[in-house]
């Protein structure tokens, strides 16, 4: 049973068959296809040498069947962890140097273990701290960073940066040197896979083709402008024309591969590490929650980590980088119809069989084409209409998603995520330290008590009801006792304060003494202090402390119960 | 009106009288009594010449009586942010030093900016996020490591340390250079104290003195042990025994002071003032609201804050040290029958008398007796029943609590306030991610619903009723989500969920977008999904949103409501 929990590989292979067997290696050659220029490419928008991308393609995809639950979840090399870990390299070494190279595998190996780690211990929910719009935003503004990053590769001329600022300035300056064979090469890609990407599927299906094929020949459309621009560059030596390509890559499998134990370079990369898991793991997490949701299974997010863990160690041991489970590449795999995990280790062999016999070609890939990949990948990811919606629904959200947007976009990657949680923790935080608090009366002739400010009511000039919408905790404790005593300074003939309660679902210490103080300072007043509607949970713990025992007033199980024994001899009024 | 909220001082002194002028006095020379001891014992601690702590006892008084808004509260050099001066200051010069005169005065003037701009901006809201268990134990402990700090001075010895490791490791290395005629000093004055505390008032009251001059006498003590000592030292020139007097100081008032204007040291002291700046803000706002509300007055949280902060300014444009309302000056200065803050300018008036009349017969004042006020002083910080008062009624704060104590023994005062800080938020957040939720049956022929596994009520198999007990936010979006989710595939003959919203105080943009994953999820297997008791500000802001036009179900005002509607067809069962 638990030994089913930690490898989810026996709750499906034991019953594995044929038909099973052949929907996922359909699946897989389609996957491959896609994540052949897929790999190549964020490892070069890593500033890693292209193969990399090619080895965290491989055995990451292997642990993750075995380790993993969602059955359709693409594990590989994807855009916005790619330049999380760019952005983690870049203090530490120059890019594609051996020490960078090694410091993307150490990167892949922390995160690993931070996620193995965290995935054992059950942290999974760790990542409910990253709120939608603050993720959404950061989402979006990697997009428009990667893109502008890829820039250089279309012109062929050297820049550097690690946001919109400085990539700017580096390409403005840089601009005069651009090669034209590599704009052409470059622009002509892009206009190509824009175009497959908006016009062919249509086109397709008005040929005849049947709308599933015509969905997946579109999604075919990188690897044949990487074939085509290949087989240009090679019969044009465009190389000797200033057109940078991949170059000689090593051929065959990736050896195994020692991370560095130099002790101060882990502590260095430690928190961008941390930073790229959890990013990834949320990234990763929503994409497989909705295809899992599409068949109605489930996904454990807790073993999750524990999956992604795996796939991460993979890449470290294997010379790879970062890994986690895109977006693109699940919809295809999901769409193509991969039903077990064993989708992604046939993917796996895929890749390897690329390493062993595609590298002499992939030498004369033109590095323009992957960056118009590129390009056209994360367009999907800019989704500039949530910030519209966000506004109208609520300014604060809308407050935390435009500092992780603006940051991202000025600043770089880790600040912008940084920024995204503290400020949305903080906007809680602040917004439940200001509940939202009522005098409520009767509505007449009912057992309902409402806001007098909204309602006509009843009333007793020497009971007061004060309704506070929030539970009760350190940051609201003190604006409970100024409300309440602000109502008692008010009113010289109070007799009688009841705190209705059932928005009240916890009671912290900080706001036990709180009530306590209160109780006490009303007594010096005169003033009972009586509670209402204290919900079960909340009623339990109460019991025995000071506060019960030395309470000026009662406990009312209903508010209408304390208005009945509290007004008898008033003469009401209408609010 | 505004000018009255800015200078409070127009609020009482239009109309002071001569009256309220003659208890202010008598007020204020008994706390420059108190004082002069404390200030010289404070600035001692916080690793100055004894002289810095007189200084900070005049201008930032008569400030404070200008802008505060407690009318009885005693500012000037309290224990706990001066052992956070010394925490500050350690690492940059050697205590005496005149660089490290130069940061105290820098931190005073960094703290006091903060507090005043922190006050214009109303940011008083801040100091709500150190929760009560928090500074309780940060008290305590500082409280445990200044008596620790103190033992050094009642022994003669040289000892540094700022944790009680540290203190304790250099107590013991230097024990044996121990010089008897200070231990004789020390621990007379040490057990002089802790006699007056504990058996002088019962005895004077014994011996026909009336209650409040016993007390008033008790408060005394100090300033009698410091006479005697000073006596005792000058007659038996004790400086010539290796006792450590404090030695020379300058006579005379302060000259006013510019702060340094090195930038780099402006940066290293920020978060330091930051920290000293909040713990000195609470516990002075504590003890002002405390006082207030004794008389049915009340403080201006906010203008405090621009009090605070002249006072500080006020310290470091004079040559002092940072400073705060402390907490048993403030009550002596309240029991003694001050009525306005002009008892504290009055007690300015005094020290600076007592700086420019009585500095030559300071300098044959003991060390050792000052170590031995502070000692006894902070006796009364340390609260342990709190712990166990803690561990109680609520385990996680209980772990704050812990956590700070102990970080803050073991490591420093700033390690151990930001822990606690930090903790207590993660904490609440944690808890409010995992929500207690119920499924609810009705009490049969009622209109309440309750918890199905802790009451007999009436169900319908194809209808569930889910209640959740907390505000959605990103924290717990998730965690709805898959509660949601795991009842629609638990039961097959579901077809509709209603989600009962009593105490939702609010839906942030990331628990709106789940609930529209939940709408769209359970349409897509068949299911309806309802609110019910949405609150009116909940509501408002729905209107508009996706899920409403969207919403596969009705909203419902009552769950009775929901119930009559939806369980016509329904053979109910009790659970």
């Amino acid at each position: 049973m638990n030994l089913k929990r930690y490898l989810p590989i026996l709750q499906w292979a034991p019953d594995y068959d044929r038909s099973q067997a052949t929907s996922d290696m359909v699946a897989a050659v389609i996957v491959t296809v896609m994540l052949i220029p897929q790999s190549l490419a964020y490892a070069l928008l890593a500033g890693l040498p292209a193969h990399i991308g090619l080895y965290a393609s491989i055995l990451p995809l292997a642990l993750y069947a075995i380790f993993g639950t969602s059955r359709t979840l693409s594990v590989g090399p994807v855009a916005v962890v790619s330049l999380m870990t760019a952005a983690a390299l870049a203090p530490l070494a120059e890019a594609g140097s051996p020490e960078y190279v090694a410091g993307a595998v150490l990167l892949a190996v922390i995160s690993g273990l931070m996620l193995t780690l965290m995935g054992m211990l059950r942290l999974g929910f760790l990542a409910n701290f990253l709120s939608h719009p603050v993720i959404s935003g950061f989402i979006s503004a990697s997009g428009i960073v990667i893109a502008a990053s890829q820039l250089k590769h279309i012109f062929g001329v050297q820049a550097s940066g690690q946001n919109l600022l400085t990539i700017g300035q580096s390409l403005i300056q840089s601009i005069g040197d651009a090669n034209l064979p590599t704009v052409l090469i470059g622009t002509g890609a892009l206009l190509f896979l824009m175009f497959a990407r908006s016009q062919l599927k249509p086109l397709l299906i008005r040929a005849g083709v049947n709308a599933r094929s015509a969905d997946i020949l579109t999604k075919t459309a990188p690897i044949l402008a990487v074939l085509v621009t290949t087989l240009v560059a090679w019969q044009l030596r465009l190389d000797t024309q200033g057109v940078r390509l991949v170059g000689v890559v090593p051929s065959g499998l990736p050896d195994l591969t020692m991370p560095s134990m130099d002790w101060g370079l882990w502590q260095q990369l430690a928190l961008s590490a941390l930073l790229i898991s959890i990013v990834g793991f949320v990234e990763s997490v929503s994409v497989g929650q909705t295809l899992a949701a599409k068949r109605r299974q489930r996904i454990d997010p807790d073993q999750e980590l524990i999956g992604l863990g795996a796939a991460n160690l993979g890449a470290g041991f294997s010379g790879g980088m970062p890994v986690t489970g895109g977006f693109s590449r699940s919809v295809v795999n999901f769409d193509a119809g991969a039903e077990t995990p064993a989708a992604g280790a046939y993917a796996a062999a895929g890749i390897a069989l690329a390493t062993l016999f595609l590298t002499p070609a992939i030498a004369y890939l033109p590095q323009a084409t992957l960056a118009a990949t590129i390009i056209v990948a994360v367009f999907t990811l800019i989704d500039l209409p949530a910030l519209k919606r966000t506004w109208r629904y609520s300014k604060a959200d809308f407050g935390a998603m435009l500092a992780t947007i603006l940051l991202t976009l000025a600043h770089s990657v880790e600040a912008g995520i940084t920024a995204g949680v503290v400020l949305s923790m903080g906007l809680f935080l602040y917004r439940t330290s200001r509940p939202h608090s009522a005098v409520v009366g009767r509505v007449p002739g009912t057992e309902h008590f409402r806001n007098v400010l909204r309602h006509d009511v009843e009333l007793c000039p020497a009971v007061t009801f004060l309704r506070v919408d929030e539970s009760l905790y350190f940051a609201n404790a003190r604006f409970l006792e100024e409300t309440v005593m602000a109502l008692a300074t008010r009113k010289p003939e109070l007799k009688d304060l009841v705190l209705v309660c059932p928005a009240v679902n916890h009671i912290d210490a900080s706001a036990l003494e709180s009530l306590e103080a209160i109780n006490e300072r009303l007594k010096d007043a005169g003033v009972r202090f009586h509670l209402s509607e204290v919900k079960g949970p909340v009623m339990d713990r109460l019991k025995g402390t000071e506060l019960l025992s030395h309470l000026g007033g009662q406990i009312y199980l209903s508010t209408f119960e304390a208005w009945q024994t509290l007004t008898n001899n008033c003469v009401k009024s209408a609010a």
